[in-house]
């Protein structure tokens, strides 16, 4: 079935202890769609600059997502830098430059509002709600945030919340969410909020799909060198949500190989840097690491 | 079949965040027998003190684990006192007295000498070695170890990992003991030190079992409220071992459901202070905590 994803396309300065990168490809639908890619039909929707390269939007096509909802206006691409610690799990922001996504009003073209899966990536809570409008009778809504909107713009957010099927979030949001430490109580907690599915994304520990009186936890796939983990998790969006897409249900089971799948593509995400190794890898690619998953939890 | 573990009887003085409690029954071989005393006959060799109390013996005995191995000398028992942080992960030892235990000469008793499945608690690794060379024909022997002795003894420590089957670690001491940061090449390293099998405790992330080629993970049990992690890891080897002396066997499915009774075992500990709540749980407890976990990983 159908799957939209409305978020940014970035260029991306990223610093590793190993090594330093500028101007990566980057951004949460450029991530999100590599990674859905793999399963289902993806298009997106967002706002870049006369500075996008041409390549770039040919690398998208060429995995056949239609960005006929990739609009170009004068100015520059969103611009992100940021620098990780040794451990991966500490990161600095050295930059962001919003450029020409500071206004970016979401354009979901005709042929996009009959999408039955859709993925709001990152950004503003406004901007999500415009989006997500602008879409007839979607089946499953999965949304991010990030701390920041949490802050200056919850009011806003809990109203999106009450529109969505499923929350995507790090333990940090969960707490800052809704207060709580303990991380099954706050995701319990963010259930009250609205959505049906709490995905909580916890880096090299895995992944929490909680729903009301459901509970599944999945680890990590054990990739033996992380090289960039930028983009980790709306890799993970994407595997999840191009899974589930791809099969056209949301009942349990889907729900938690939707889990997996996501996992595995995040895991081929981070042994490149930006996109290079999503970009690179095919469906058999994460079905294999999909199969060593299972059989890595199995009991 | 039979399981001996040696190590500490002890008294502890814990402070959480929520509450302060003094000398209570602790020691790695009182969690450790408690927990595989739930599935199979254990046997515990220790040293305590005049001061240790008859009631504590009896509680011990009244789980059929048996105590003849317990020798009583003239001073006092073994007492440790920490204190954890609101996130559980920190925990500050404030005090630490060997007292009899710093002459601790392991005698295992004749009817224990046939053990066939033996954990070596804690210890420095000449005591675990003295201990493990009066067991005549052992199938499976685990041992524990801290960054102590990584530190100060280290070739005693690497004698003895060539004689055991397993080494169980934090991923602190993993990374210690091989000096490799990612966690998976430390377990590789690790196993070329010796042991067939390196379990891998990561607290409220689960757990890892590492062997050559084989790698199983499984989450923690979903704890709602943790009271106090004192003795979480010794309850895990206590569930993995009494499980795995219950079936017999050390095939890697026995080894997958070892590591699920621990997992639950370790949950039941953190749930109370001391040992108040793994004394209580039941064999049934543990058996619907492994069927919940289960459930909770099945894609």
């Amino acid at each position: 079935m159908s799957l939209l994803a409305v978020g940014t396309l970035a260029y991306d300065s990223i610093e590793t202890v190993a090594a330093k990168r500028a101007d990566l490809l980057g951004g949460s639908v450029t991530y999100f769609s590599l990674a859905a890619a793999l399963f289902a039909k993806v298009a997106v929707v967002g706002v870049v600059g006369k500075d996008f390269k041409k390549q770039d939007l040919e690398l998208l096509r060429a995995k056949g997502i239609d960005t006929a909802g990739v609009e170009v206006q004068d100015g520059e691409t969103f611009r992100w830098s940021g620098r990780y610690e040794a451990d991966w799990n500490t990161r600095h922001t050295l930059a962001t430059h919003l450029n020409v996504f500071e206004h970016f009003d979401p354009k979901v073209p005709a042929a996009q509002r009959s999408a039955r899966f859709v993925f709001l990536a990152n950004a503003a809570p406004e901007i999500q709600a415009k989006a997500l409008a602008q879409v007839s009778a979607p089946i499953f809504v999965m949304a991010d945030t990030m701390n920041l909107w949490i802050d200056i713009a919850k009011p806003a957010l809990l109203d999106l919340l009450r529109r969505v099927d499923a929350l995507i979030l790090n333990d940090e949001e969960a707490r800052m969410l809704t207060g709580e430490r303990n991380l099954l109580r706050a995701a319990a907690k963010a259930l009250d909020l609205g959505p049906k599915h709490i995905v909580l994304k916890k880096g090299e520990h895995g992944a929490f799909l909680i729903g009301r009186g459901a509970h599944f936890a999945l680890p990590a796939y054990p990739v033996e060198e992380v090289v960039d983990p930028t983009g980790a998790g709306d890799s993970f969006a994407g595997g999840f949500m191009g899974y589930l897409a791809s099969v056209g249900t949301v009942d349990a089971p889907a729900m938690r190989r939707s889990m997996l799948h996501g996992t595995a593509a995040a895991s081929m995400c981070v042994e490149g840097f930006g996109v290079e190794q999503l970009a690179k890898c095919t469906r058999q690619d994460v079905d294999a690491r999909c199969a060593e998953l299972r059989s890595i939890v199995t009991v």
